[in-house]
């Protein structure tokens, strides 16, 4: 099985600006990790954009929507701001693609030693193997279909969306 | 979903011993491991043992075995050594429980700079979650059932059994 | 020879906090360091702030100073922000104690991969041992005299305060 | 000030063998560490040799010898494993050269994450800065004289050659 990861930017990825004190974005360091990863099947990896979710607009969905129709790889995972995944999630599930798109991201930037960036790599590389085509969010170890979920910011986490509503 | 994660030894557990050198077994990575990674569902730990896998007997399989047995969760991961991972593998898929088991490991410590080891730990929570009962070996970024996987020494790899047989 | 170290705050010890993305001061990191570095003389670590050195007051260099004068210790390492490192620097300078004074910080926070965070504690820590009486700014490699330093922002660098001046 | 830092080996630059299992010598950290360091005057690094110190023969120690007489810089320090660090800091030593020269290692190699390597540089760059000519091991916070150390095996510290002896 081929699989194509996709960055986009989002805490996963920021690093550290000592002139600023400031998290930016730099070098991905998602070519270290997925060598880290030790991963035998071929990996394309495409560096699509570099920016935090909460600046995301509809074009720059369009821009991931036409990468994901685009990737000759039926097995995508996209690296992703936290904020604003489940809105990107949704762009992609309405478009209805008949592959499987997992959007991952991290809590804690990859370069931070309490990070659950490559965890969440993992986790996200498995779902896209094992799922049928579709949508989902893959964070805080559990796998969530694109139209159920949503982040709990005062928590942190993501969870069921209709857990709490109404 | 709830999981259990039993811990057995392994490369992925290794810590380094000032004294004399060595890579031995001290106080255990995984809770540390597992709070990195923010997941949300319960998790049950087991530190059954902690012992290379060359040095695994036919009576340290038959202990994990039994763990698996009596584990509430139908959801279990085993960090394991790589070198008789497939093994054990064996007695526990020829035992034939109702239970989704996940063995993994990794080639580099956790707590050395470039380990593939949370990668792995998240593919597999990831494939313990999302299939079907039975036994599986997840490394580098595939799943294995457990009677079509080898690991190619020479390579450092997992791959499937029946690859370069004959 | 016995050795204080104050925590001030700054850089060196930041944290990432998930919920909001910023960093922040939390648990310091200065124990955790100070195992690492294996020191076999009695170490007194004295947690006395926790702030970013921009936010540092007259009154709480007072605190800094009075610190310095009650400590039982002849030889000290302040941890301190770098942004006005040079400022405390030259309270405890002009207070002429009888005791060895360096600050140090860093430019990336220690727990950050690329940290020189560990460097600078040990680069501190000797000098620390080795100086006359005096306070000395310990960063990038060197010890300078407290009232010949200044931090050149633009390129993140301390450097002789004569340098480029007038 | 300039500098030279020679690497010899040792504990401080191994590194492991996904293969093996085992500590070898590859690509030297050094570069790495110098880099993260910030060190702002020139530093020359020289990779001399990449060996276990318990391998160390004369013709070895004559090696390092003739390396710091070329030394343009006068302000040297050596990478050494801990296990005969003191027979090439008396080697040295016996050969009184005008130079500051601080032979240092690490209990616990650069790559892993409780390693005190990074602080033991820092440390010894500040003690060749400081010191007058001569020979120093520089481990656990502390510089020895060449012909006053010892390395305690069973507690692993270097500590005065005086202490607990006849």
């Amino acid at each position: 099985m081929t699989l194509r990861i996709i960055a986009t930017g989002g805490t996963f990825d920021k690093c550290y600006d000592p002139l600023t004190g400031n998290l930016i974005f730099s070098e991905s360091v998602l070519p270290t990790a997925i060598a880290r990863a030790r991963i035998t099947d071929p990996v394309s990896f495409e560096p699509l954009m570099a920016i935090d979710s909460l600046d995301m607009t509809d074009a720059h969905r369009a821009q991931i929507l036409s990468a994901c129709q685009r990737s000759p790889e039926q097995n995508i995972v996209i690296i992703h701001g936290t904020d604003t995944m489940r809105e990107t999630a949704q762009v992609l599930g309405e478009a209805g693609l008949k592959k499987t798109i997992v959007l991952t991201g991290a809590m804690v930037p990859y370069r931070i030693s309490s990070s659950d960036a490559l965890f969440n790599l993992g986790f996200a590389v498995a779902v896209a193997q094992l799922s049928a085509p579709g949508v989902f969010v893959a964070m805080n170890g559990r796998a969530f279909a694109w139209d159920r979920v949503r982040k709990n910011k005062a928590a942190g986490i993501f969870e069921n969306a209709d857990q709490h509503s109404q």
